[in-house]
């Protein structure tokens, strides 16, 4: 076999054989296939797409080759869940306990923010001694004896994905779906779960910017798991605004708790509620949105939190002190009206030079800083009536509101946004 | 700029600035842009094409890469002239004298043959002590003396195309109009001529293998020439079946030889003059098809050629001497009817498997062997009657004829083949 017939078949629309597409792999991890070859495959597949056979065939042998984790000693269906990235999106922090306090097990690996997006990990990393590092023995022995661990994603997880990711990043050919379907179901194979609930994002805040494309990678991706036995459901849910009221690593796990207690937005709440009940679901567990929703009241997914804290090291004081900022700004209303903007991807940027993210994978993070809204898309504002808080270690506090201001739209009426748009299973 | 972006640019079908084009050339050519993003950037290109005032930015830049042939001090319109490469082509080796013997200087860099296809630098080389390495210097000190010279391309000539077409040959991004045409036309360019006549060839043995394509090409060589300054015009020739009798390198010497005496087949002979006529009114040089038929019935061509070669340290003596092979092979006809199909790719790897052509860059070249056809397309056969014979110094004779008959198509009709099927200017 040659790559450049491989990648011709691929440029003239044809679809590949198992054999080419392994040989493929095979030779780009071992190095006997040049990145400017791969290259120039990526940006084949960009403009002539995978059919869902080769989708399949690129993930299974993307995830051999890198560790595979063998989660067989967990009892139960493991279900794992993945967000395809947003701002503000704490989700992950109150679901999985909440699934866990149902008695299914759920190990999870997170991955770090980058640019607007924030990342699970370094939230929990906001927590004092909490690690995110743990062997595949200990992680297992956790979720055995508290049927919940969130760890972060281990380096050794398919090479291929870490090699073809780097590259695509810089030939752009990164938003292509038969790609990114790969990359994202690659590594939740290899992290060895039966079942998968994907959370895709839509709107200016997340990778697919419409409805129509999030349908496509959700369809796919779904088509994807279940073609190679992993039980699959994917929601499309709203990008266009951060999600609940919060941006930034330490104010999100204070959200989080918020709902964790029964004491989060009613939206969030039972967009969560709802996404526990799918995850149970695939676990086999039939639970209604009402049972679901009293172990936020009763103090049950609360108490799992906890409890996977303490586990992981973490200290339970620290978990619930305030955040330990500079200044805190106050951001008021210019008019009455209906807020009718709040675009995901700037509060996303705003938070992230606040030093809540990173612009490159080096930057450190400042767990303290951020943004808490007070009004959210569709909700009427009265002049001088609050709609955000920013906290904040820097000085320039004029210009920060004023920058803060340019990105909220208040018209005179807007519409709500609902966070859940469809289900795809 | 970042070459990710301008390969995203390119990917989305934006014409890119002639900073932009500039600006990655010479990063590539300097090695700061990697060749994984230049083969990204190619299959954009393969898809999304280049405008002609793109083409051209690529092009200009890619001739200040290297080094450019100054052939001002030769008085006079300096005519180039290129094909795209076809089977059995020995039309340089006659036009470039027939032209020169009217007083229009030839200064000729010409390639080597790769693959079903010939080069005239080879074919020049079968002939006893010719040299084709000839210094910017002498090169143009023979052409202000007899008005002609033929000699290898230089290595120095157009960096960024070496690096590119090797790229492109193991990506599957070859065949794509704007950079086989600036890659062209860069040589062309770099060489120094100030008018080019193109031979466009088209058919199963081109690279082209349909007239859209062709015309495509042509038109696009034919604009970014005139766009630069040098008048260009595009001829688009068959080469569905081989040009004239012979395949080979001293065969087709040979057959140069025949069609600069006037002996040569009248329909190759009345081509070469008419594209001798294009090449004589870009050097604004006018003379009817009879005045230039002429200089190859009253020896004037062939002198020229005789000069050419005596200059080069070619042997006269050598020159006219027959071919020398173990064995030649009759093909004789299996049935009566006329020829339907010869095919060009065919036969040039059936001469190229008997030593006349080159698997790969580094093969040596037998330049006795070859084929010569006394049956053309459109011509009658009687069963029995020889259709070619095969100058070959291998064993297996039964094989090959063989061979040799499985690809001549013999039918109750067809139709004759035009040479020159278009001219674009």
């Amino acid at each position: 076999m040659r790559a450049v017939d491989i990648i011709q078949k691929k440029r003239d629309g044809l679809a590949l054989s198992q054999k080419e597409i392994e040989w493929l792999i095979e030779g780009y991890v071992s190095g006997s296939v040049p990145d400017y070859q791969m290259a120039a495959f990526a940006m084949a597949v960009y403009f002539k797409g995978m059919t869902t056979e080769e989708i399949s065939h690129l993930t299974m042998k993307m995830v051999e080759t890198g560790q595979q984790f063998d989660l067989s000693a967990i009892p139960g269906i493991k279900v794992d869940k993945h967000s395809t990235g947003g701002v503000g999106d704490k989700v992950t922090l109150v679901l999985v306990p909440l699934v866990a306090s149902f008695g299914v097990p759920v190990a999870k690996m997170s991955g770090r923010g980058l640019g607007h997006t924030g990342g699970t990990i370094d939230k929990l990393e906001s927590i004092k001694g909490f690690q995110i590092e743990r062997s595949q023995e200990e992680f297992i022995q956790q979720v055995q004896e508290i049927d919940l661990s969130v760890i972060g994603q281990s380096d050794q997880l398919v090479k291929a994905d870490k090699l073809l990711y780097a590259l695509r990043d810089v030939t752009a050919t990164v938003d292509t779906i038969p790609l990114i379907a790969s990359s994202v179901m690659s590594k939740k194979i290899a992290a060895g779960a039966d079942a998968i609930l994907l959370d895709v994002t839509v709107g200016e805040g997340a990778f697919m910017k419409n409805i129509e494309d999030a349908r496509r990678l959700a369809r796919t991706m779904v088509d994807l798991g279940n073609a190679v036995g992993r039980k699959t459901v994917a929601v499309i849910t709203d990008m266009s605004q951060p999600l609940g009221t919060s941006i930034g690593n330490r104010l999100e796990i204070l959200e989080a708790l918020d709902i964790l207690k029964g004491q989060g937005r009613e939206d969030v709440t039972s967009f969560i509620c709802e996404l526990a009940q799918i995850m149970l679901q695939l676990a086999h567990v039939d639970q209604s949105i009402e049972a679901i929703h009293e172990h936020l009241t009763n103090g049950l997914a609360l108490k799992k939190f906890e409890e996977m804290v303490e586990a992981q090291g973490g200290n339970l004081e620290d978990l619930y002190r305030p955040v330990k900022v500079d200044q805190v700004l106050e951001v008021t209303a210019d008019q009455d009206g209906v807020i009718a903007a709040l675009p995901a991807m700037d509060f996303g940027l705003f938070a992230m030079r606040l030093g809540a993210g990173r612009a490159v994978k080096s930057d450190p993070l400042d767990y303290e800083t951020g943004i808490v809204f007070d009004k959210k898309v569709g909700e009427p504002v009265r002049k001088g009536e609050r709609i955000a808080r920013i906290y904040m270690n820097e000085k320039n506090s004029q210009e920060c509101v004023t920058d803060f201001k340019k990105n909220v739209k208040i018209l005179d009426k807007a519409e709500n946004v609902k966070e859940i748009i469809e289900i795809i299973s």
